[in-house]
């Protein structure tokens, strides 16, 4: 990584600049690629194909703080999401329950036992209120998001999970880091919103805080329920990307609150040391999955190189670039963003990227888009202002025989089916 | 692959008389490996830890049929393993219902909502009550049975899976595969049972034939309740393994029913011709799951190289080489069993195999056994008598910078349970 060596002795403006103008364009591209391909035009007016909730927040988002997005066509695209969403996502109202996949006419086909439908249910409507300035669709996320926080905090029975005499109760750390996410989005701007969640923004990061484990030296993705390391391979797991991701969260948590040590928590405990532990030093990259002791991870996919791990870890390190100016992180941005781009990135079809490497770096599944991986920004936050929203993610598309083929159908789990949110893995 | 095309010019008598002694070497090392790691010393009287339903089976078995296992340690291993499932397993009496883990003093960890538990409750009961001669175990195992077929083809609801109004139902092939596993253990020198479950029998082997599509060129794991190919890539998924498993299954049942034509297909259709179009031609090995399109599959792991469709594929190219002394099988069997012997076993720590190697035959993950990786023997079947039964699988050991190191512990999940049954991926 010469290059991102060298950068710290150049001007990092310049520097920044130059990844603005290549970010930028992948940026174009990628939003071009999925207009293109993933809109439903029998179901036109309904919206598009897969990743709903997502999408929903992508197109407005663009179309709200990105100059050359604001074009009537992506917040058509994204309100005929959101009116699909209010008529279909609920299963069974009054309960406030989504369902994971609808078919194209919105019946339901999956119902995931977890809050993650439901929390990318209240980012898509609450941005989608804040684009078309239509303050409904924020008032439907503020109902949602009061019954997510029930769920996580007082009763978890209506997710349908049975409570099971053996099983040992833990926190993921996937819980809070949504919750902050959630908080982050419906506070903008709104400060008797954001009064209203700042207990549980404090809740959400101290819990988050309880996976930083053995003297601060390590991330663990899961924990007992009052903040003890847990015993086995479940206890051990760790996910740097995972991690990465909640220190970006946990930094703007630290930018709302103006808490200076949980800005250094979240920079050295959550970005800076699981960037170091889990980059591949033989073959460059992050792993998707390690054992905090060095044993080996039962997931199958372990030493695998996935793409949202490095496009989030570009948008962690520069965020706190921009409120740390600490040089290292510049440099650990070029690191990333260098291999991101040399490998993650398709050299013959601009537009979406890979998503998928073997450790070594070759491309290992040639599908621009499936059911963990599609159009979806990871930057959504501030940013050092020469630099552009950055896309994190990416149809159901597939290259076959070096042409970029559309999925003629994703059988009946997949095909004429919506998927209404994505969680990476 | 030299070795086994020189095969064909050897006498193959001699060359099986070889492979016997190899197998039956790494069979002994194998078992020992699992009793001295996979046993619960301090429940000791209640069994051995993880994958309890496939080890009553084994310990029974290999009691039975082995002369050389005919240890009384094994048997009292199984029985204890036997009282454990008959006071445990079920979940909720009167209810059939097994769970598919449970904590080491017999508490539900985790339900599955599939026929698979119960499935292996059956065969491990069953096989236990002809090890020991107690017949209570095989009236259990009849029992269960009866519920596992009611929900097959009857009423799932007991299963527990909500009926969701989008979902496409679909026929699996490995529902009705494990149907014919249970009736050829069940039926084994009982005309009065096998008589029974005749109907059945057909049933299953029809409903497995339903996944030959397109003109009997592809075997494809999903198709519609009334034997159509599926759109999307549900419909593609091929798994080359599996469809070789339901080979060995299918000509089990020709041989039961005497049915010579259901023999062909069972050998050619869904022997040689997955074999053939699953062997990477690169690395050698199978893949695990391909798209019958040649598309890209959705599944992270699919090139790789897994334990159980080598080992399975040697039982059924043997099996069906003793039925037909068609030397084109003996000459696969050589195929997969030189790549089997040189890549999974552990040259360093003789006594159990690594499971997971990447697409160019590396090892991926150095554990022993995992939540769908333990002892289990595929070789349950008449064999050309001068071969011993072959062990397919593998305590939750890993390999530590040279060291194998019994996992201390796996988590809540895991540790401190009993995994009731695997079922490969």
């Amino acid at each position: 990584y010469t290059q991102g060596i060298a950068a710290t002795k150049m001007d990092w403006q310049k520097t920044l600049h130059n990844w603005q103008g290549r970010i930028s364009e992948e940026l174009d591209s990628v939003v071009d690629f999925w207009l293109r391909h993933s809109h439903d035009k029998e179901y036109g007016s309904v919206g598009f194909l897969q990743s709903f909730f997502s999408k929903v927040w992508m197109y407005s988002r663009l179309y709200r703080k990105v100059p050359r997005f604001q074009r009537p066509e992506l917040l058509q695209a994204a309100k005929a999401g959101g009116e699909f969403l209010l008529r279909h996502a609920r299963v069974a109202p009054p309960s406030q329950k989504c369902a994971f996949v609808l078919t194209r006419d919105g019946r339901p086909v999956k119902i995931q036992r977890t809050i993650f439908s439901e929390c990318f249910y209240v980012l898509g409507l609450d941005e989608l209120g804040r684009a078309t300035g239509e303050s409904h669709y924020q008032r439907e996320a503020l109902t949602m998001m009061e019954a997510i926080v029930h769920w996580v905090r007082e009763d978890p029975s209506e997710l349908g999970r049975p409570q099971l005499a053996g099983a040992v109760p833990h926190d993921s750390m996937a819980v809070p880091m949504m919750l902050l996410n959630l908080v982050d989005q419906l506070s903008e701007g709104d400060v008797e919103v954001a009064n209203r969640f700042k207990e549980l923004d404090n809740w959400s990061a101290q819990k988050i805080l309880s996976h930083l484990q053995r003297n601060g030296a390590a991330v663990l993705e899961n924990v007992s329920e009052d903040g003890k390391e847990l015993p086995g391979c479940l206890g051990r797991q760790q996910n740097p990307g995972h991690a990465i991701e909640a220190g970006w969260f946990l930094l703007r948590c630290a930018m709302r609150q103006l808490n200076s040590g949980l800005q250094s928590q979240a920079v050295d405990k959550f970005m800076k040391q699981p960037f170091r532990s889990g980059w591949d030093p033989e073959h460059g990259g992050l792993f998707a999955f390690q054992d905090v002791d060095d044993f080996c991870p039962t997931q199958l996919e372990w030493r695998m190189k996935l793409w949202w791990p490095h496009t989030e870890a570009m948008v962690a390190f520069l965020m706190a670039f921009a409120q740390t100016q600490d040089q290292e992180l510049l440099e650990l941005f070029h690191q990333v963003a260098n291999y991101t781009f040399a490998k993650f990135r398709d050299p013959e079809l601009a537009g979406e990227w890979f998503g998928y490497l073997s450790q070594e770096g070759q491309v290992a599944l040639t599908i621009k888009g499936g059911p963990f991986k599609d159009l979806f920004l990871g930057f959504h936050s501030p940013l050092p202002p020469s630099l552009p929203p950055w896309c994190s993610c990416s149809p159901w598309c597939t290259l076959h025989q070096g042409q970029l083929v559309k999925e003629p159908s994703l059988g009946p789990e997949w095909e004429d089916t919506i998927l209404l949110s994505t969680f990476h893995l």
